[in-house]
């Protein structure tokens, strides 16, 4: 502002480097600069970094269309932690905690009484229909925008085990960042979980920058009805959508109608994703997290260590699965510098 | 390539034009472009300026980040043909009659028995159970990918009715407009419809500029298989998601997760979508297309004229709700100088 243009030359030279990087962009700066400062220089990432090199070169014999890129990623294990419990499960049981004195007669009713007594190894055992059960009367029975109010009210408050943060501290720094360059070359950025779609899509662009349209989950039904003319959507207790194993492809069609380049996961429940991204043309990329850092994090699965109690597990069959058919397992003890954006 | 600079002056000038361009565009040249040439001066296209403008100039009250934009479009009657009948239904048909000389037993059995006879009254008289059953032996029984090309295959040579043209030539000129124009002003454009999903995925972006992950619709069962290593996705007769009337507002909600700044229809099937749009703060714009154009297509509805033999019919009821909401009611007739981007 207070500069004045000295003469017709450096007004000529500026003009044109402010041209040229208009134009070009300053490629010996972003050449230089490291998209995974986070990773480790293993197989992992260079797979990462050869694949959208493939993907995005003009040159490239398999180069994708910027409007076909699509990158899928499942969230618990993948994206965040999952051990002890799924977050969600412990907002699920917190919320029966707090409603339990309206309900007296859950201290003598199964699955209720296990979660009000504290009884780990009950909880522990639950049926898949159990879970629905609680899901039912503790996510259903109101409307959408007072569920995510709910879930904000309880991230704010709820603290992880072990490291007592906020769970949306427990994030992935090297996944953020595979997030990020995957987005900055064109790539759109999918969460495709298990979990709660409405759950999920609360924090999913604060803490991934993943918007709400690109939340693919479970769901149960919500049912629209409009009093005295004022419509909302009413959630109720009876399952519409499980965005898990199969059904993971499933979602992916319906949501997108396209199919990934790239897909991300940690457990069986992600196996169906990855075949179905691997079923397409060109380079694609399948990645496993495994969990093989009880110091940093955790160690369960082929690591061994901490059993595994969840629905989807990293069995020997899955990492069988991903030999035969070339996925990259990532371990977090040796692909990631770093495993949270608090670590240093 | 063969023009030499002749100095340092003109090159001076010729790069401080090109980086005001780069930079602020040309207003003039875009100021004076009308964005919505086949609209007539009504309070349609009044309406729909004042809205872009409202959400999307800074300085605005009622500003709305870029990330929000939502605007949703219901297909059949609001941005093509729909009379006599749903191209997705005489799709259905044409697949039937060319099924016929492999089921005999179809000659003895309605629904099947009404459309092999030509029977229209019949037809017209079809429940949703005799449309569904149509559905299923025609839409069902393959994979995601033999779906399509059946689809490609016969978008590529039925021709509408009167116009004796492709289906996908009866896209209303105006509504393109309306589209293209709230794109460029950093609106997502999505499709809220109650056929098929996969059915007009098919020619959403070429025909809409709309990507199937923007295309909502009804949808059938999905059920992922994996036969020697080969994953397909087998459609299966059964209803998954019915996207008509409160389906709308449910789709909506499931697939986005965000409420639409503007919605478009032009029937009573797209009633809860609107008030569902509506119901947000700021400004929201609500508009229904009204078929009163017999000569340069059809009159139907509060129109009069035809018979509206349609599922989600422009009652006197809807015409009614519109003027207590303040929804707009656009003219085919009086607002729309073309209707087909053929029209001269």
């Amino acid at each position: 502002m207070g500069v004045r243009v000295a003469s017709s030359w450096s007004f000529t030279r500026r003009a044109f480097l402010a041209l040229t990087v208009l134009l070009f962009g300053v490629p010996g700066a972003y050449a230089q600069q490291d998209p995974l400062p986070s990773w480790n220089n293993g197989p992992a990432k260079k797979a990462i970094l050869a694949f959208v090199k493939a993907t995005t070169e003009k040159s490239s014999p398999n180069y994708v269309e910027p409007n076909d890129r699509i990158a899928t990623f499942d969230q618990d294990g993948t994206l965040w932690t999952e051990h002890p419990i799924y977050a969600q499960a412990t907002f699920a049981l917190t919320r029966l905690r707090a409603m339990a004195p309206q309900h007296p007669e859950w201290k003598e009713q199964l699955p209720f009484r296990a979660i009000l007594d504290g009884d780990r190894e009950a909880i522990s055992k639950f049926s898949e229909r159990d879970w629905l059960e609680i899901v039912a009367v503790t996510h259903a029975g109101m409307n959408t925008d007072q569920f995510q109010a709910l879930v904000k009210q309880w991230l704010a408050t709820a603290k992880a085990p072990r490291f007592d943060r906020p769970y949306t501290d427990l994030v992935y720094q090297p996944m953020l960042e595979v997030l990020h360059y995957l987005r900055q070359n064109g790539f759109r950025t999918y969460i495709v979980t298990g979990g709660g779609q409405e759950f999920v899509r609360v924090y999913s662009q604060k803490i991934y920058g993943v918007p709400p349209e690109q939340v693919i989950g479970s769901s149960i039904v919500t049912k629209y009805q409009n009093t005295n003319g004022q419509p909302e959507l009413l959630r109720e207790p009876k399952v519409f959508f499980i965005d898990d194993g199969p059904g993971k492809a499933v979602g992916i069609n319906l949501f997108i109608g396209k199919r990934p380049q790239a897909a991300f996961g940690n457990s069986g429940g992600d196996q169906e994703m990855l075949q179905w991204t691997q079923a397409g043309n060109g380079p694609r990329l399948m990645m496993l997290v495994h969990h093989d850092d009880a110091i940093r994090e955790y160690a369960y699965g082929p690591a061994g260590g901490l059993p595994d109690t969840h629905v989807g597990t990293f069995s020997d069959d899955l990492l069988a699965l991903a030999k035969t058919n070339g996925w990259i397992v990532i371990s977090m003890k040796d692909d990631w510098k770093r495993i949270f954006p608090f670590d240093k």
